[in-house]
This record gives C-alpha cells, structure tokens and sequence, in this order.
C-alpha cells in the first residue's frame, strides 16, 4: 500500500506540533507492507491545502492519513467527518481569521472520511494507545484541509482513500501551562499511528 | 543519600498500579548518589501502613518518597500535606470501608511533608514532565500511610524527610473506559520520579 | 412568527428531562410575536422522528427549535449541524442500539441549521446566560431527529427554518452522581431559550 | 442561633463576587430560628481576616459560616479543613502575591472545621442543589481567613462553630470567557446555603 502521511508545522505561538513529530519519526522508519510519503503542511488558509493537494496528485497513494494537534483531548482522536465551514479559533500563521464562510462555495454540507475508522480505533485500543471516535475535527485548518481533501478526490472519482486523526498536545508543551491540561508522549502517539496505519493497510487488502 | 521509594499493589478492580511499576522499574537501574530501597505496600488499611513503617524502621533511610495512583489527573502530583482523616471513596483491598475516622486518634490535624517539594516540582517540569504541588492528598490509603509516616518520624523525632507523589494512570488503564480520562506513559513517569529524586538528593546534600 | 418548540420525553433511566421541562414552562406562557406551538418526542428511533415530521406537516410553522438535553455540557449549545449518522451510545427507550448507519440512506452527508445561530448565541449571552456554538449534536436521537427534520424541508423546498439547541442537565439531574458535572438550573435555561427565540423571531422579520 | 455569614468582596479582576451576593441577599430575608449577622470581607492579606475577627468578637455568635467564590467548581464545596500555608495564585486586591509562608508562624498544619459537614451536605443534596464535601480550601485567601477564624476559636477556647463553604461562579461571570467553565444561579446557592444553615442550627440545637 502507498500511504500520504500529512502534519502541520507548529501555530499558535507554540514551537512544535507533534504531528509534525509522529511525522518525521516515522517517515525515518519501516513500515511492513507500506511505502510511506510525508509532507509538513504550513499552517495557512491557502498555502496549508495546497501542499496537500499537491502532494496527493504527486504521490498518488492508495490512502492518504493526515495529522493534525488538538489541544486538550487526552485521547487520539479519529475524526469520522470534514464539514464546510470555516470558524477559526485563532489565526493562522499568516495572519488570516475567518468566521462562518464555506471552504468550499456550492460545496456540500460534509464529507464523512474513507477510512476504516472502526478498525483504526480498534487497532489503537489493542496497542493499549488511549483513542476514540470523534464526530468534529474543528472549524480551523485541520478540518479544512480534511474538507478539501475529500472535496478533491469526491471530484475526481479517486479510489484514494482518505481521513484524518487529531494527536494531543506532547508532554512538553503542557508543562509550563497555568492549567495542566492531558498529554501524550510520542512514543505513545507513534505506537498508536502505526497500528492505524496497519489496519488501513489491512483494510486496503480486505477491499483487494 | 539512602532512600526508601514505595508504591501500592492494584485495588479497586485494576490489575495494575502505575505506583508499583515505577518502583519496580527503578529498582532494577541505577540513581547516581543514591542507595536505593523499595516496597510494594498492601492497599490495606492495617498492613498497608504497617509494611511501610516496618521498611521505615528497617532501611533507615535519609528520605522516604511514597507513590501511589491517582486515577484522572493529569500531571505528576506532588503533595505538600497528609490529614489526619479516613474517607474511603472506595473499600481497600481487604473489604475496608471507612467514613470520617482519624487516622490516629489524639493526632494532630495534619502534618507538611518535608521532602523539598518546590525542588521537586522544578525539577520535574525542566525534564518535560506535567508535574504541579496538590494540597490533598485524598483520603484513602495514600493520605493515611503519608500521615502514619509523618507521625511516626515526628514522634521519633526522626532527621528523615518524607512525602508522596500521586501518579496519573497509565494509557493500558484507561483505554477501555467509557470516559477517556488522561493518562500518562511510564517512560514519562520515571523521567519525573527520577528527577525529583535527584532534587531531594541534591537537597539532602545542601543540609548535609 | 410561528414557533414549532420541541422537547425529548425522559431517557437513559433519568425521570426528567430538562428539554421537556423547558417546553411545558414556555408553552404555558406568552412569548411577544410569537405564536408557539409545542411537542415532547419520543426517544425510539422511529416514533420520534415521526412525532416530529407530523408536527412540522401539521403546524406550518416559519421556525422550528428542537430541544435535547446534553449531559455534561456547561452551557447551552447551539447546534450548527446534522450529519447523516446514527452510532447510538445508549440505547433509545424501545431498546435499539444502532451503530454506524446512516439516518437517510443515499441522503447527504450533513445538513447546517437554518436557523440564525449567531444571533442566537448573542442574545443568549447578552441574557448572561452561558452558550457555545456547537459543531457536533452527536450521533444518538438528537442528531438523527435534526437531520431527518433539515431532509424533510430540503426535500420540500420549505422556507421554514430550523435547529437545534441543547440544554445541560438540571440541578436535580446530577445532585446524586458520583462524579459531579455541570448543570444549570431551570429559570436561566428559560431565559436562555426565551432569548433565543426572540432573535429567530427577529431574525425572521429581517427577512420578511 | 447566633450566625455570622460573611461572604468576600470581588477580586482578580472581576466586578461581582458571588458570595458577597448570597451574604447580601441572606441579610435581606428571615431564616426560621436564626438571628443573623453579615460582613463582607476585603480581599486583602491584612484588612480581610482583621474584619472577620472584628466581627467575630462583636456578635459573639454560636456559628460562623464564611463563603467564598471557587471559580471553575460545579458544585457548592463545604471545605473540611484549613491549612496554615500561604501560596496565593494570584495577587490579593492590595497586590500582595505571597509564597509558602504561614499563615500563623509557629501554628499547627492545620484545623479542621467545626461544622456539621455531613449534615450540610446531605441538606443541600435533599434540596435538589449539587454540593461536595473538599479536602482543599487552596492557599488563598479563603483558606487563610478560615485558618486565622479555627486558631482564633482554639485559642480562646470558644464554642463558636466554625467553616467555610465554597460557591461557583455566577453565570454572568462565564459568559463571556473563552473556555466555559461551569456556573451555578444565584436562586441555587441561596437555596443550598439555605439549607447548610438551617443544617448548622439543628446540628446547634442537638448539642444544647
């Protein structure tokens, strides 16, 4: 299987995004049965979908994960669908705030992922890695880029397969909060990515 | 320095308790500067404090650093007091159950633990592990052996410093429970129990 | 204006629901401007949305605000969107459980509300009562009956508008819980819901 | 029975305090068998425990509840005990920002209260308003009112019972944050801090 592996670079005034970190550790490691591409994407209304969708028509993968940070969740969370709004909470890092407009005009209400997400989650479970469901990626980047995304391969008929997971904050960057709020360290996160990715590489097989 | 690290066997229907990993685990490596002594204690309202004041006793150690689990939070919680009251949220392992009872009748309210808790904290937080001072203890098994071993080194009128850290549970705890609460992994927990041993060594130096 | 007003009978072993309560309080008042009509649904996957379509076909009214209670919340939500999903957690007061199936098969994927939620969510707060815009009404009965109400006027070209708005729990609801979650007493829900449609009821002289 | 209720003024930049609020409202109305005095005190290291001992010496009265304001709880909090630790979170009205020091050099750890708690609570409960009983009252201001108030009673051997009660945040206070954090009505607190009196004077009658 080919597989699309997406981050974000950091925002927000942090210094890292941890899915920029699961990223990078895996995209120096092995994979069984999978040939793994990866990109960073910016943090930016136009540029951040753009790499994305640059990427998806260079690699032209049979499945393409995207990452992205949720500030908060103590879980990893697998998102089951993109909607058509944009809200964002903050800026993105070029400065663009933007309230209650479409990603994409005439577009359609939603788009649920295609990815086996019931397999995901239980792969991550038996891996002991904390996940769950989740029915909202957001109104800000991460749910855009799913949007689009999905929005692209809809068009073009693609048999790509495609979703997205949101990881929390790494333990690093909770330490010096007022409020300590969870965290998950990497190697909880890279545990928990790498069973998703085998059950969407067994899930590709199943559909073979 | 000699210290006596203890942690607390599972209760209340896990069959894991973080406490006694990171005890087990330490046991088997090195701490620079530091003889290291550990005991699982029973969750028990007799034998628990017992076993921990027959080590006291027997090690003679020049600090006491006690661990037990505290289910939900989500950082390293060191504790700055121990209550001289029982309030069993739940029954300890022998079918206990306690409401509203002195831990030692005659006793004063509470004492401060004498660990350099502040140290400790810093010390956590610079190795990148969520740590934060608690004021309660609770009033379980943890709050009662921490009270028991204060009095016992305050009536002894012992040079040895003593308190607790609470843990968070681990990621294996949580991962089937209908409310995902956070979790910690254990590689973070022994960064942290390890740096506030070498803060309360380092302190210990500084009396010396 | 014509308000079609809606609440959920009792469900999940509780003897009350505050929608229900919300409703029978403001049926039984006047509103300025408005004309309101109300219905307490069922919680059975399929009675309840039928009570539901029955009302709207019978009323004719220009706005329809359905009501659930959300357990747990802090605020008032106002609900943004529908999606095609049914994953009940519990099961509904007839006993079905349902996981992953679509509420209208080959429907789309979501549906946004109609209803001016913005305004909404204003009026609220300036009614110092606490409420959040919402991205998710979950997947249980509360979600399904919004989307099979959002299909019904999309399918008939209705103008009438239409959301959904969810309520925590009432004081009464949590006093016995183990683990105690926020609530929020009756009167401030009412003057939540009160605000709430005298900004639809504008909203739609706005349009007129 | 003699009461003295006293609640604090606001602080930390908020323009209400909801236990002022109770206290005001309280002195407004008649409780059955209860002679009633009210203060409100400055949130202030110096002038605010001087006004509550000042008041204490004046009414002379059989009990003494204090409230304050715990920003983010769900439920009203009867407090247990009082530490003699000092570590505001933030600085007190007249900019004092003070750090592990004592509230009374010399001075136990700690005091615990001498109202009925159990009872409290089990009338706060009984009247439908969500209550806890707490083993922290922080190391603010209301822990160091209630730890001079429980040290001033010990030492001149007096019978005056004495505690604190913690109330949540008004929902006016909420509204506007960024986080939503949970609120209570004022019309819940009365009646909860309603009920703990009426509590407080039987549990006086039983020792008469």
């Amino acid at each position: 299987m080919k597989l699309l592996l997406t981050g974000f670079e950091p925002f927000g005034g942090s210094t890292v995004n941890p899915s920029e970190q699961v990223v990078r550790a895996l995209a120096n490691g092995a994979l069984p049965d999978v040939e793994l591409h990866t990109a960073v994407l910016p943090v930016d209304r136009a540029s951040g979908p753009a790499a994305l969708l640059r990427a998806v028509r260079e690699f032209q993968s049979d499945a393409v994960l995207c990452l992205g940070e949720a500030s908060g969740r103590a879980a990893i969370s697998i998102e089951r669908v993109a909607l058509n709004l944009m809200d964002y909470r903050l800026a993105d890092n070029a400065g663009n705030q933007v309230m209650d407009e479409p990603v994409v005009s005439e577009g359609p209400a939603a788009y649920f992922v295609t990815l086996p997400v019931r397999a995901m989650l239980e792969a991550m479970k038996a891996a002991n890695v904390p996940a769950e469901l989740s029915l909202s990626a957001g109104a800000f980047l991460c749910n855009q880029v799913l949007f689009q995304l999905l929005h692209h391969l809809a068009l073009n008929e693609a048999s790509t397969r495609a979703g997205f997971v949101h990881v929390p904050s790494l333990p690093e960057q909770v330490v010096n909060k007022d409020r300590l709020i969870p965290s998950m360290s990497l190697g909880i996160m890279l545990t928990g990515i790498r069973a998703a990715i085998t059950a969407i590489a067994n899930g590709s097989k199943d559909h073979a």
